[in-house]
């Protein structure tokens, strides 16, 4: 059973102590966590059903359901366990039993119908005592996960050499050609990373060729590749939970001018947006320096979205870097940098890599060549 | 763009024409579907993000943002599309100023973040006039979803199929053999059914060799296959967005009696179990008509699940057919059958299909031999 990835049992302590010291800031008693992606962050465990209760004193409860009883022992040794098919009315009833006044959850992961019956179990469970005060934590746990820890980063690191090798396989092999279709080669890089040690694609692969190419989020189709065609190809690998993120487009048969030029004016946007990743920088100031090169060529119209956007357990997650987003960056925190220009109809290019934010020089996890590749 | 089984668009309208005809029941203007495998199942989007307002005199709206346009254009032709990055707010805002004075929503999914931003987007565009009254609809989508049209269970005999088809083909190259490992059985299990055109594994494929075999949602490691061993393979393929599910258990080498004797048991179980599928039966009586089975050789307490559950744009969903289910089953619900008895430290046997309820005999879907097949 993977343990790693989601990090040793000492880093996720670290964590759930991290959350702790931000429950005390808010005079809170415990913190009842329901989003999964954050409760596998803060125990490691990977089922499909999970809740953890953080007391702001320590005595941690981990809830579960009995299929998961032996992958419990297993994933989060270390929080006591409490198997219960209702694993948040589990959590609610211990959290009066043991005396928790200001209970502190997920306001944006609970439902309306998992409020409602959450003050049901805790009213009954105080059976005419104090009833617990519920107050919302906010994205408390995403902004913990927005800086990665050095077992996160060594996951993203891996998920990154996945995407790479499997792109570089098919490169060797030919896979890219004309006569082939979209749909072919996005199952072929998809089974690829799979044959490689990825749990899943991070994401539905994305493979645009010719005209295609111009769409920035095309789904793979029956397109067949064909000579002159830019081939785009943004795809990543799940590893341990963490999402890779890359984009390279090529050009089959023979590069024109005209994609020569766009290439380059991507591939100077991409660079100029990696040199903005320092810790302090304004997101978007970040995608201003990516964007600006592409609005100086004349192109500005044809980059229709944000710069980036952090990765980790999600593919999309925060920091958001765009001319909408807010905030600076840390060190410790994972983005990808994809500028694009689409030129409707004719085709476009993106280059992405995925990052990692540090008091030098970002770390490149993405390995991949950026010279243009006329296969 | 794939935009079969999620149905044509004749048969998303006439989805949406039944839930405008609950909506009309409940007295509502209106019904804002937030949930995006329901948005999914009424429009045939498969974005990643999308909201549905259905009204109940007609002129529905579906919104979604920039990224896309091209796309809702491709699936949701029929409906009148609103392209704005908060797809809630902004139909919010279209019902207030169409008129609608009694809107229903999904309180199973929105968040209480989104019901309090919801409620926030009403009054503003109200300006002072009549605010929409909000009721919850609970799961009318997920209701109307339990039973499937014939474009769906098209989907479901395609992805029924790719799984069949994959196992096969293992099994044909002898792939499964002692000396490999769980993992890269799953792997290319995985693999296979995505060169066979699935989208996606339907979860985490499950393989457990010898004792892990007792282990019901065992997940594969680094476990080497040995001569003797039970090998239990639970899996799936995503096709057109539906999920089929089978289990299928093999003997390695040569089946020792006890071996055989567990395996019968399933089998006769499992056969009990699809014989009871009947329009009208209770999910409870299914259930009990499978493990009356088990109970009668002595093997009750080794029957730790429920027996069954449905299937279609999740893994999951309803009805649950188990101890603990209710209601009763229709012609058209896509269900699993699955009994297992599971010997701890020695081994277990799950047999699965993915069927059809009908007026007559279940429709199997999962077409694999359920003769113990020693390898």
């Amino acid at each position: 059973m993977s343990t790693a990835g989601v990090g040793s049992v000492d880093r996720r302590a670290d964590r759930r102590d991290a959350l702790r010291a931000t429950a005390a800031r808010q005079g809170l008693d415990a913190v009842l966590v329901t989003n999964l992606l954050n409760v596998r962050y803060l125990t490691g465990f990977t089922g499909s059903n999970g809740a953890l209760l953080v007391r702001t004193d320590g005595g941690d409860l981990f809830g579960t359901d009995g299929r998961y009883t032996t992958q419990a022992g297993t994933q989060v040794p270390d929080v006591e366990l409490i198997v219960d098919r209702g694993t948040v009315p589990a959590l609610a009833r211990e959290a009066v039993r043991r005396g928790v006044g200001r209970l502190g959850y997920e306001s944006h992961d609970l439902t309306v119908d998992g409020l409602v019956g959450l003050e049901k179990v805790l009213t009954a469970a105080a059976d005419g005592g104090a009833v617990p005060e519920l107050t919302s934590i906010r994205r408390a746990v995403e902004a913990l996960r927005a800086i990665k820890d050095d077992d996160e980063i060594e996951a993203l690191r891996r998920a990154c050499a996945v995407a790479d090798q499997a792109l570089a396989e098919l490169v060797a092999e030919g896979a890219l050609r004309p006569g082939r279709t979209e749909l072919q080669v996005g199952r072929e890089l998809d089974a690829r990373m799979l044959q490689l040690g990825a749990e899943a694609p991070s994401f539905e692969t994305i493979v645009a060729a010719g005209a295609n190419s111009a769409i920035p989020h095309h789904r793979p189709d029956a397109t067949v590749l064909a000579d002159g065609d830019f081939l785009k190809l943004d795809f990543g690998a799940t590893v341990d939970g963490y999402h890779s993120d890359m984009t390279r487009t090529v050009v089959l048969g023979r590069a024109a001018d005209w994609q020569r030029e766009i290439y380059e004016l991507v591939a100077a946007s991409q660079a100029a947006g990696r040199a903005a990743l320092e810790v302090g920088a304004d997101v978007v100031a970040i995608d201003g320096a990516s964007r600006e090169v592409i609005v100086a060529a004349g192109h500005g119209e044809h980059f229709t979205h944000g710069l980036g956007h952090g990765v980790g357990l999600e593919i999309h997650e925060a920091p958001g870097i765009g001319p909408l987003g807010a905030g600076t960056l840390a060190a410790g925190m994972a983005v990808t940098v994809e500028p694009g220009v689409y030129l409707p109809g004719r085709g476009g290019v993106r280059i992405e890599d995925t990052l990692i934010v540090t008091d030098d020089a970002p770390e490149l996890l993405t390995l991949t060549s950026k010279e243009l590749l006329v296969l």
